[in-house]
């Protein structure tokens, strides 16, 4: 990355981004379960990011990308491609600071997160489900009105707005021995690599089967050829160019996860702490099952990124 | 009801309950959501008695009954019958107290109850699933090993335990309008009818095919006729006899709801609240679906009673 990109991305970066975001965010509860803990003979502590408005944690990075526009950057709108709770962040996001925005949604995403984007009063427009029409249609939009593309996770103010997360979870927990975040794009685990600055280990869960995060390491550079088969509908992306650099910086360790894991945490979630969230937040209670030993008897926090499922196609069911 | 018993349902004795079972209990949160604010015309405030340990805000009324005995009338331990959360807290609270405790658990209950009662080490024994087999069963444990019973609602130490949830809310959230609580046997409409103490209304949400209470307030006398078919397992039952005179001394009013508004309202505080909350909790806020223009604009508390669900068994799928 270049200098300007490393200078932008540190842990002053974070807490400067918690600072801008405080009035536009939740400051999520964090919870806890006697049964879970017994369980897993660990001391677990749920970061409740799916409780932020829209549900899951993307709203701290596109509040924090917006805060960075200026009054004339901003007039003319934001526009993104999104499946997911990056949509309706930023659409959210643009509707509280009163400017246009413009989401091209994939044919095939998930029913409950296209009503999240729609409810928030952003224009849709659809596109097949490839990364070229998504970045096709895009340009299109920008061209057509001028909007400024925000993008999911791979720019600096998106990884540090997501940082924003683990900072406030260390802060309401210090005593933390460690740190579990999903991996997709690589903005949540980037920016907790930021927030905690060596003060715990910080642990990225990626599903096997999109596990381009873990290969990458292996591989000493970013792997593209990802081809995701996985039920964890937020961790299909590719990891972005800037997170891949911060996690390979951080020396983060990647654990990877099968479906099969993942629905067993999700229904303990549900069943136990009562909390509906979607699977790609199930992942990290499900590296902790598949991974007892490496983490028996420590205080971990774990962040429950969002909570956006279909009730109608529940992975059980 | 005797002059005794009318003496220890007052309000004074609600708060002397909650500073008894402080210790036991867990102060559960108060949650809200824009979106079902915006849906309903309300604002309304979730008490999330779903988080209290065992799922359920049974554990105030078991652990305040268990405070309430002696060493000598505990040593025997303790019994009752139970198709679902009063068993499992009172599992809980006689595990807290180091005491035995025997569970009567007809057939047919939910598997996701049965568990729980299971969990905390309770012994349990199954009966036919009627009354009169769960009241002899539980007659036969009590001659065999003096245990001494719990009833599940139709006590004052019950009573008075339950509605600390109520005393807890309007605590948290002082300037309320109006309380919602779900009826069954009442315990909880009772127990937050002495903690609201006409500081708001408080209204008893109860299944239209379980409405026993609401034809024996319209009669003027307590009617035992219940044959229940509906979806919330936790309000089969038919209304305490101590439990019928609080409710009618202090005017109460019953909102009859139809199974289907409680099916919607799950799906609604699955969907927007995130939480995971049982048919019997949902019927607060299908109540305000059903009653709108009732509510139209007022800042409504409703008591989330409780959490387990048997997730193989949704009423939607």
């Amino acid at each position: 990355m270049s200098a300007e990109e490393q200078e932008s991305l540190t842990h002053a970066a974070v807490v400067d981004a918690a600072l801008r975001i405080a009035d536009a965010v939740e400051q999520t509860p964090v919870l806890r379960s006697d049964v879970l803990d017994e369980r897993c003979g660990v001391k677990l502590h749920f970061k409740c990011e799916h409780l932020q408005a829209i549900g899951a944690f993307k709203l701290r990075g596109a509040s924090h990308a917006l805060a960075s526009l200026d009054m004339a950057q901003a007039s003319a709108g934001v526009c993104t491609h999104s499946s997911g709770n990056h949509g309706a962040a930023l659409a959210l996001a643009a509707r509280q600071r009163g400017i246009a925005c413009t989401v091209v949604v994939p044919e095939g995403a998930n029913a409950q997160k296209l009503a999240n984007i729609q409810q928030y009063g952003a224009r849709i427009v659809r596109c097949a489900p490839t990364q070229a029409a998504r970045e096709q249609t895009l340009s299109e939009i920008q061209a057509q009105t001028g909007a400024i593309p925000i993008p999911p996770y791979d720019h600096p103010d998106i990884i540090c707005g997501q940082g924003t997360a683990a900072l406030e979870l260390l802060q309401q927990q210090p005593d933390l021995e460690g740190l579990l975040v999903p991996v997709g794009g690589g903005g949540l685990l980037a920016g907790s690599l930021l927030a905690a600055d060596g003060h715990c280990p910080v642990w990225g869960c990626e599903p096997a089967g999109a596990d381009d995060t873990a290969r990458s390491l292996a591989a000493g550079k970013r792997l593209t050829d990802l081809q995701p088969q996985t039920i964890c509908d937020g961790l299909r992306a590719v990891v972005g160019r800037l997170n891949f650099s911060v996690i390979q910086q951080h020396g983060a360790q990647i654990l990877t996860v099968d479906d099969e894991a993942v629905i067993e945490a999700m229904q303990l979630l549900w069943r136990h702490l009562k909390q509906t969230v979607e699977p790609s937040a199930a992942i990290t209670l499900a590296a902790v099952l598949r991974h007892p030993e490496q983490f028996r008897g420590r205080r971990l926090g774990l962040i429950l990124s969002g909570g956006n499922v279909d009730l109608e196609q529940l992975p059980w069911s």
